[in-house]
């Protein structure tokens, strides 16, 4: 328990979002004098960047994940709440959540993005993204239901429809999950079914611009395709998804259209702001760029409101004034850490200087002994840059029990190409009971 | 592919049911000359004995469930159809499935048992049971959920009610409940919360006959309630729960009424048996014994019907006469092993002798270094009866990157008191664009 007194006189930190952003400013800030209070709707941090290991059965959501409560629990300053943000009032410095309203010092704002179908939000229904651990458990589903309706279908051509897996967008996640995909059916499962070949599957990853990863050096690109193609993925640029319906995919390819059956259709092509961002807008007047995202000043700030911060995914930083920061983990956490540093600086009545993002590289994985890495000075791809990506993933694996078990799991993956977690879960199972209809008694059979 | 020519002469064996009577069937009829389909509603065999741990935060679902098809996959001669049995024909020795109609020369049913709420089935929302990966993580989201409530929650008798965890029944499944949840109480998340003190928490252990754990020795039942006190939980015995609603669980001790204000109400009292008996009973004469398992002959087939058989949980075996034997891994294992014997021998136009049961003994677990052992020769409890109980578990914990990951994570929660399963998840989670309502001009407080 905090002294009560102690409690009134402290600054009041509020992050809002426990991804990498919220976290490692609540992380820097632990044991220091201010309060902090945490918000999430979920009580864990997910490691975003291997979600893709859930949704194709390599991993299971808790290796990836680690209870906020648990990783801050030796900060005795900090405070996690399990709610949702429903206003925000600058003026009188507080938040609105659903169960309680919170007044704030300083407020720290990372509640990243979602899915963005530009416009066409029924489509999420047939080509679920890949944000949450429902999403993943979700594309598992999917993907492991496919291989077995092919193999209960007699009919050629459905079959073929079951064995098409068509993933939309060519950055680094739609990568991640083609890849995967192709190991799965090429190598994990080929011996698991009797009536279906599961190598005669296709693996088809749709990107409308000329190149797939394309905020990456263009030769990395073409090393990917080539990569992915060795894995039998196949690579499909300046293609447009017009439509996408339960069993049919529509893409316009030098302004020709064209059908694709398929029955498992993923989404990982665009990603649009959280609605913190329309707040921020509506509430402080920060202005959004065309995503949503909310611009910030050289330290993180919102243009005249100096005690409140955007970071992470939903801040636009306007990098050495040319394009914003990507929306990785290692920019959220460095932003983290930067607004952290300010605070306490400005406590001491010290100013510091705007915040600079260190880049240390870009990696991509393609596949097992396969990704790709430019470090700026250097790229390269093959085994080595597998083990960096490897060994960066592992790294920042916030707790030690999920580097371990992570580890192991990639360990035994490697070695026997099995995937442990390919199980089907969360669909409402049926009760038997509600199949069987019992005889009446004049089509019995035989007496009861 | 099998040769078709082939697959029309070789005796056909259909299996119902992937749990651990089904499974080992299989596994002992591979690499012989008959043609097994091996049916399940789920892709996935799932070993139950652990899944308490799942419900409380120690194990994730993949690591205590194997691919059924990754399993058998060297298995030849089997095939793993995801199907459900809808109905059965004796006569022509067909079973109906939702997806198509299967002919069989011996059929296995091993569908097993679902929970009884003894009349009550409208407790069900409120008491779930644990038999399934969603029962578990029902569980588990219910429990970690009261904890984020109380910790929300201002008034005394209302935050009383969200940390008071109700197991109601105190065989096996219940003492392990109530021990798992006693350590997450009064151990693993001790320090998490920051505004309510976790080890006021109250665990009740409501069993209606006058000991818990009523298979075994009454001084390893003593023995048991001893530990679990230690360990934080209220044991009640002789206690009946007359009614179960969102709040208040209502129970009758010596005849008189009492009211538990709880929200965590788990259920380990009761199970009945799976509809195929039904079904069995209809269509094949079978008798039914109080809770709906099929009573059988002693080389565990049907009365009049010598080539179905039915194993495991489903079966009513009168053990040496006496009680049938009870509803656990080992007995279904060895009743799958005997009849793949009994049929291979058939085959050869042998007979066999009746099953009969071996019993290594009885084990049942508290908490971390405590658990109950009866060898028939020898009983004893304490550490080295859960060195034993891990022995065991791990050992038929039946794919190999199971058992590693398994023994690592209990390995590390042994030493540090975490659990890294203790995540949130499968409830739909609002996207806070749902919350936020952008204001109407008038109400604007800033220019947008």
């Amino acid at each position: 328990m905090v002294d009560e007194t102690e409690k009134q006189s402290a600054h009041r930190v509020v992050i809002v979002g426990g991804g990498f952003g919220g976290l490692y400013t609540a992380k820097a800030l632990g044991h220091t004098p201010v309060e902090v209070t945490l918000i999430d709707k979920r009580n864990f941090h997910l490691f975003q960047p291997l979600l893709y290991q859930v949704a194709t059965g390599s991993l299971s959501p808790a290796d990836i994940s680690s209870p906020l409560r648990g990783i801050l629990n030796s900060s005795k300053n900090t405070q996690v709440l399990m709610d949702e943000i429903v206003d925000l009032d600058p003026q009188q410095q507080k938040v609105v959540l659903k169960g309680e309203t919170l007044a704030y010092d300083t407020l720290i704002v990372a509640t990243g993005v979602s899915h963005h179908y530009f416009g066409n939000d029924h489509w999420k229904q047939t080509a679920p993204g890949l944000k949450t651990i429902e999403d993943a458990l979700e594309m598992r589903r999917r993907i492991f239901m496919a291989f077995e309706a092919a193999e209960k279908e007699s009919d050629e051509e459905k079959r073929r429809a079951w064995l098409t897996f068509v993933i939309v967008g060519g950055g680094p996640t739609g990568v991640e999950l083609a890849g995967a995909i192709a190991e799965l059916a090429f190598k994990t499962l080929k011996r698991d079914f009797r009536k279906i070949d599961t190598t005669e599957a296709q693996v088809l990853l749709l990107e409308g611009l000329d190149r797939i990863l394309p905020p990456y050096p263009p030769d990395l690109s073409a090393k990917a395709e080539v990569s992915l193609t060795r894995l039998g993925v196949t690579v499909e640029t300046k293609v447009l998804v017009t439509n996408i319906d339960d069993n049919i995919v529509t893409v316009k390819r030098d302004g020709q259209e064209e059908y694709i059956p398929a029955h498992t259709v993923l989404w990982a092509a665009g990603v649009k702001a959280s609605a913190m961002g329309q707040v921020l807008a509506d509430r402080a007047g920060a202005t959004l760029d065309r995503v949503g995202r909310v611009m910030v000043e050289p330290n993180l700030s919102l243009a005249g409101h100096p005690n409140i911060f955007v970071i992470g995914d939903l801040a636009n930083f306007p990098h050495q004034g040319e394009r914003p920061l990507p929306g990785v983990a290692p920019v959220a956490m460095q932003e983290g850490e930067y607004v952290a540093k300010l605070i306490k600086q400005q406590l001491l009545g010290n100013t510091i200087a705007p915040f600079v993002y260190k880049d240390f590289g870009s990696l991509a994985v393609i596949g097992q002994n396969e990704a790709v890495v430019d470090l700026g000075f250097v790229k390269f791809d093959g085994p080595l840059a597998w083990f960096l990506w490897i060994f960066a993933h592992i790294y920042f694996l916030i707790e030690f029990d999920n580097k371990l078990i992570v580890l192991l799991q990639w360990g035994w993956n490697y070695f026997t190409r099995k995937r442990g977690a390919r199980i089907i879960t969360g669909e409402p199972v049926l009760n038997d009971d509600s199949l069987y209809q019992p005889p009446i008694s004049s089509q019995a059979p035989v007496k009861v």
